[in-house]
Formats: structure tokens, sequence, C-alpha cells
């Protein structure tokens, strides 16, 4: 274990229960005074982004991955700079009071909302993302320490030394110390960091699924993130085709590498013209269906029947290997296909193959969409709506920290509230334990709840 | 990894999310038959226990150990009972709507608590703990894998034989399954379930400090438990002397094993008579001082001074081994001594050596308790009461899953609220993603928070 991340890892713990004690007001000015930093210094930022891209010429880099480094590309940077303020104007996400009871005459506990602590934030090479992690951290009293792709290198670096700068500046009158935002570069940096669980509390990996797979596999620290993105639909047997038809091929192709996309659709064959729904995927979708043995025959002969059966669909049709392409996320046009014999087996299927990420089930019956929604045990469970909702903005977070498939502390899209968590205040006058009726005592607790919209603390 | 293993998980994880879909008067009416069950079946839990106790006896457990054992003693076996009526007779903790937000018209998000799913629960010896945490489960629509000392193991395999077959026998009526509480009997078990971290969403380890910090340390899954209970007691300069005696008094004596107890006593210099604080804890409760130099003499010398320096006071000083015992729980009537020159200085010691448990500031001072309640990131932040008030009975949560020393999820005292995570449902009517404003399409989102308290979902 290396003692640079041990150091750095302990000043993000320390930093970071300073940050814990400063005002919404302190944090959130913070953040306008490094909005104005990074605009007076929009030159150097932009000098520093111009040798990233150079590079990424030299290195011949992919089209795609030099249009993300390119953070003056159309309004990218004014984007960025307007994120700052944004997240500065939100509500303040600590010390909120969320449950507040009267154990007894002058003894009040309090469950108040509170910074999870030290985060590890690791990204990819979108260069603007730096100050957008740094803005959700500061305002939501956590210390981060951040890790973005080698790409972005000198542009990371300058946006860092600017931030850091303005941090170090007003310190003073802030009283936030600069080691609340800490950059590092190399990767055996972050996996010296990744096992100082002893500082750092939560890990958010913001990139591939193959980093967060990575990166889960080497920590004992909690990870929020996803690493697979495995969303079904279901047509039940009372679908409605329209609504079959549309929100399957918004589900499948409006964004196949996102990981709310359908990768696979489960059929009730008791659906009437099921096939229409399959037909339309490829027909207006060009999707690649992998089906299993009795999808094909049933599908291939209800188009042969209706004199539908063209080669291009005879094409897009595949045999399935059912001992993987029901646990793939393909990221591309391909789906997996199966009949399930009701919403109950459409449940177990998923809850054994999903990632438990986002299902939906499309059905016109109450009863089986309800079943649907309690039986699913993944962090988004959909009736009549696409898979592709499940995202932070499309559900009024205003900011996403990423999409978590956890089974505890945040699910789905995460936004502030996921760094954050709480703590017990107990405020008395002196009291003890072995007063009270079972430890000794015989005072009894009143144990009364109050109306935490009326708590003043 | 054994494939027996492996079998019991994903029953687990199948049976729980069967379970997931019944309704709280279902869940809550089986736990009434386990009741009945198991009153009904008190002679052949009473023949068990007493293979249990004679066994004991021939391998000369120690007579604590033995009166844990003993599930007759007093009215332990009618409280176990009562206790699985308590626990169906409270709220519902699933399906709970904690946000409410039209995304679009007739488009609605809804933020509902649900069961975590499969959980895997460890304990020592105590036979009662089994029924116990099968209500807990029940109640929260989690299955559970339940382990118990090998030393009740009689008792354990016919508690758990006479609830396997209640559930049997009510599954046609109540919908739940019998793999819903499955008991496994080896360490080997143990460790071999520790790597089901596909199946297994939890694990509840309720036993010694010894046991959790093993099993945090052989497992990927989420554990929900505290391995140490250092808790720090901070005598601000302003604190009152007679509270700062009797808090001390309590907070370190009353239950020296308990992971609330004081380990620490951390002091202000500047507080007048703090050294009566010293010479009470001694006095009156027999502690050992484990003190600084600093402490040691300034004490030694106060109390020369005052005429109080007996031999049982100047026995009760030994020099702290600074490098170990401010990290130390004691578990005894022994408590680290130390000054600190502020509030601040305070927090600075306590954030890196306590245990995130429980800490408590001691002062008249407002000022300096909520900075010492905003800076310390334990989950338990006191002013002015004991650190024996960290426990889900004081609380008034009931009945309590443990105590979490995790900085995320579920802190402190865990009532049923622990063993709920939560689920996003969407209910629409055919929505898509890319009408959508961001996804090509020209519809804005209306983003408007419903109340909760009137939707009916």
């Amino acid at each position: 274990m290396s003692s640079s991340a041990e150091s750095i890892a302990k000043n993000a713990r320390l930093s970071g229960n300073i940050l814990k004690t400063i005002s919404n007001e302190n944090r959130s000015s913070l953040l306008h005074k490094i909005h104005d930093g990074l605009k007076a210094n929009t030159a150097s930022i932009k000098q520093a982004n111009q040798v990233d891209l150079q590079n990424a010429l030299e290195n011949k880099l992919a089209d795609s991955l030099y249009k993300r480094l390119d953070l003056f590309k159309g309004d990218k940077f004014e984007t960025m700079l307007v994120g700052i303020k944004d997240v500065a104007a939100l509500d303040d996400p600590v010390g909120k009071v969320k449950l507040a009871r009267e154990l007894d005459e002058g003894l009040n506990l309090y469950q108040v909302t509170a910074p999870v602590g030290a985060l590890l934030v690791i990204f990819e090479s979108r260069p603007e993302v730096i100050a957008n992690i740094t803005s959700l951290a500061i305002k939501s009293g956590n210390a981060a320490i951040l890790k973005g792709g080698k790409e972005s290198v000198n542009t990371f670096r300058e946006i860092s030394r600017i931030i850091n700068a303005v941090i170090s500046e007003n310190e003073g009158t802030s009283g936030i110390p600069s080691g609340v935002i800490q950059l590092i570069e190399t990767r055996q940096d972050v996996s010296d960091l990744l096992q100082q669980d002893l500082y750092i509390d939560l890990v958010v990996p913001r990139g591939s699924n193959a980093l967060v797979r990575q990166i889960k596999a080497s920590t004992k620290i909690p990870v929020l993130g996803h690493a697979d993105g495995i969303c079904s639909i279901f047509l039940d047997k009372n679908a409605d085709l329209e609504k079959a038809k549309r929100i399957t091929i918004d589900a499948k192709t409006s964004y196949p590498a996102g990981c709310n996309a359908m990768e696979t659709l489960l059929i009730d064959p008791e659906m009437p013209q099921w096939w229409l729904v399959l037909q339309n995927l490829t027909k207006v979708g060009n999707v690649k269906l992998h089906v299993t043995a009795d999808v094909k025959s049933a599908y291939l002969s209800k188009l042969q029947e209706s004199g539908n059966l063209t080669e291009q669909l005879q094409n897009s049709v595949v045999d399935a290997d059912e001992s993987i392409d029901f646990d793939k996320e393909f990221l591309s046009l391909d789906c997996a296909v199966k009949f399930v014999d009701s919403t109950e087996q459409a449940v177990v299927h998923i809850n054994l193959h999903s990632s438990k990420h986002t299902d939906a089930i499309i059905t016109e019956d109450q009863e089986n969409a309800e079943y649907f929604m309690k039986g699913v045990d993944s962090s988004g469970v959909y009736w009549n709506a696409s898979t592709r909702f499940a995202d932070g903005f499309r559900y009024g977070f205003g900011t996403e920290v990423g999409i978590s498939t956890s089974k505890i502390h945040a699910r789905g899209p995460v936004g502030l509230d996921g760094l954050v968590s709480y703590q017990y205040q107990l405020r008395g006058n002196g009291q003890i334990a072995s007063d009270y009726i079972g430890s000794g005592g015989s005072r009894a607790f009143v144990h009364k709840n109050l109306d935490v919209s009326k708590v003043q603390i």
C-alpha cells in the first residue's frame, strides 16, 4: 500500500470533516467563485485542451473520442459553467431533519441528513465532468478525490489547478480547505486508493461497464454504480399492440448503447398479434432478434401465413444462445426474445436474469401490472413506459451522480441525495440511560414523534 | 464454491421474490400462525433445549453462556412469543410511497419502499433470536438464511422445524413459500454462502465484534453491523460538572461490555475542576484510567493539592499506550483519557479514532455543541446525554435488527427500516423517451411533486 495513497485519502477524510461543518451559504458561494475563476481562465483552459486534442490527433484517437475531448465544441464550456451555478442553487441536501422524536422531556432525537464523507470519483475522458463532480461534492459536503481519463489530463490539470487556487484563496472566508478536491493522475493511484477503506467511504465510477465491474471487483469500499444494464420488457397477453410497438422501438433503438436500453423481450404468446412487434422492431428499427426455438418457429410461420416473410425479416432472426443471450448487455441493435406463459413467469425470469436496473411490463391489465411492479426486484419497475426514462434528468433530479444497481443505499438514477447519509443527534440536559426502565431505572420513555416540518434545530 | 450453498442462496432469492408480492395482511397473519405453532409445541422445544443444556453442562460451558442457552429461564419463552405478535402488529415497512412526481400528464413516478431481498443472518447462542429474526424477515418481505451458534443447535433445529412446518401448511392460503426461512448449521455453510453475492443482498451478523469483523473481511456482500464500538465523551471547557460526572459514570460503568459504552474521555483542561470527573470515575465506578503524560501529571498534582490523593486513586492511573489505547474497545472498566485544547481538536481526534458509533459532548455552550454535532462523523452525535442511549429500544424503534457503523444505507440502531430499500415505479400509458426534449422530441417534462400523503397506488 502506497503511503502517498494513504496521505491523499487521509487528507480527503480530514478536509471532508471540516467541509461537513460549513454552511450551505458558504458552500454555494464557493461554487460561484469557482465558476468565476474558471470563466476568467477560459484562455488557459482552452490552451490545455488544445494540447489534449493535439495528442489525440497524434495518437489517432477515434473521432467520437476526439469530439468528447473537445471542451470548446459548441456551447459545452458555457454549459459546464452554468451547471456549477445550477448545483449551487439547489436546496441544501445536508442537515435536513428526517425524523424527530421526543424520547423524554428535554431529551430529543433527530435523524438528520449528513454527507457520506470522502468520495473517490473515477470518470473517463469528458473534461467537463471534473467541474460537475466538484460542484456536486462541495454542495453535498463531501470531499472528493478525482481521477479522469488520461486523454484529458492536461485539461483536467488546468481546471483542477484553477479550482484549487480558488478554494485556497477563499479558505480564510469560506472555511473550506483545499484538500476537499484532489486530483490524481495514474491508474496506480486508483488501485492504491481503492485499498483505503479506512478513509474513503464511497467510490463513484462514471464510465464504461467494464470500468465499474473492474472497480467493484477490487475494493471493499461500497461502489455506487452499475456494472450492467440488462433491461427487459414483458409483453403481457393483454398488451396494447400500438404501445408495445412504440415502446419497444424506443427502448431498443433510440440509444442502443445506453444502460437503460432494452436487451431482452419477453412475450406471452397469448398476446394477439405479438409477432407484429417483432416484425416492427426489424422493419422500423433494423433490430436483429436472438430468439428461442419456439419463438423462431412461431414467428416465421406467422410471417409466412400473413405473407410478410421477407428476406430482411428472415435474416434478422438468429438462434439465441440460451446460456448467455438472456444475461447479455448487447449495447447494439440486437435483442434476445423468449416466450413466457404468465406474468409470474416473466417476473421469475427477470429476477434471475436482469441486472436490477429497469424492467417494464406492457399491459392493459391492472392486476398483472401491479403484480409485476411488486414482484420485480429492480431499481425501476415500469408499466406502459419505455425503460429509457431511467435517467436522473428525466426523473427531475436536476443533476445525476450516476445510476445505481445496488440493492441498498441508493438505487436507480441517483441525484445529490445519493451523496448524503444521515446521523442521529440526541440533545439532552444530562440524561443517563440507567435512569430508565430496562436499564435499572424507573423512568419510562415517551417516544412521541414530533412534526419534522416544524422542528428547528 | 459449494453447489449446496448456491442452491440455498438461490432458493432464498426465489422465495424472497415471491414473498415480496405478498400483502402485509398475509405476512402478519402468518406470524400469528407461527406464534401459535411454537406455543402449541412448547413441550418439544423444551425437550430440545434440555439436550442443549445437558451438552453445555458436559462441555463445561461458562455459567453466563449456560444462562443464555436456557430458553425457559424466567419468562424468556413467553417474551419470545409475544415478540412475534409485536412485530406482526407493526406498520407495514413495505410499499410506503416516499416520493411521488408527475413527469408528464399520465406519466407518474413513485419512490416506494421495497424489501432488500435475501438476507444471511448469523447470530450466536441465544435460542430466542431465531423467532425474532424470522418475524422481522417475514414482516419486511425478506427471505432469510439463518445460522445460530452451535451450542443451541437442537433448540434451533426444533424451532426451525416448527416454523417451516407452519409456513408449508399455510402456503396454499398465504402464498408464502417455505424457502423464505432456511436454517444452516455449519461454519462451512456460512463461508460458502458469504460467496453468494449474486443471490444474497445483505449479511446481518448479530454477535461479538470478532464475528462481525471476520465476516466483513470475507465477503463482497454488504454487511449491516458494527465491528467496533469505540465511543468517546468530550468534556468541553463549559461542561457542567455534575452532568459530566453522572454521564461518564453511566456511559463507562453501567454496562462496560456494551458497544455503546464510553472507551475514551477527552477533556479540555480549561474545564474547571475536570479532575473531579476522573476522581469520581474511580471512586464511584472503580474505573482504571489510561492517561497521557500531561493528564497524569496534572491529575495527580490536582489530587495532591486538594489532599485527595489516596492509594486507590493513585493505583487507578496507568500510562496510556498512545499508539493503541485511543483505538481500543476495552469492554471493561478501563478508559483512555486525553487532553484536547478545543472542540475542533476533539472533533479531529474523534473522527480519526472513533468507530463512527456514538460520541458525546458535555457542555453548556450551544455553539460548541452545534459544532461538535455537525463535525463528528459518527452515527450518533450527542449533546449532554450518555452514549448508552444508542439502542433501538431506547430510540423507540420497537425492535432492533442491529447497530450499524456503516456510512451508507442504515446507520446507528437499525429497526425494520434497515431491511427495506426502495424502487422507482413509473406508471404511464405508452410514453416513450424520444418524444421528449433532450432525446430528440419536443415534449417538456412537467416534474411536479405530488403530495405523498394523498397518493394512492
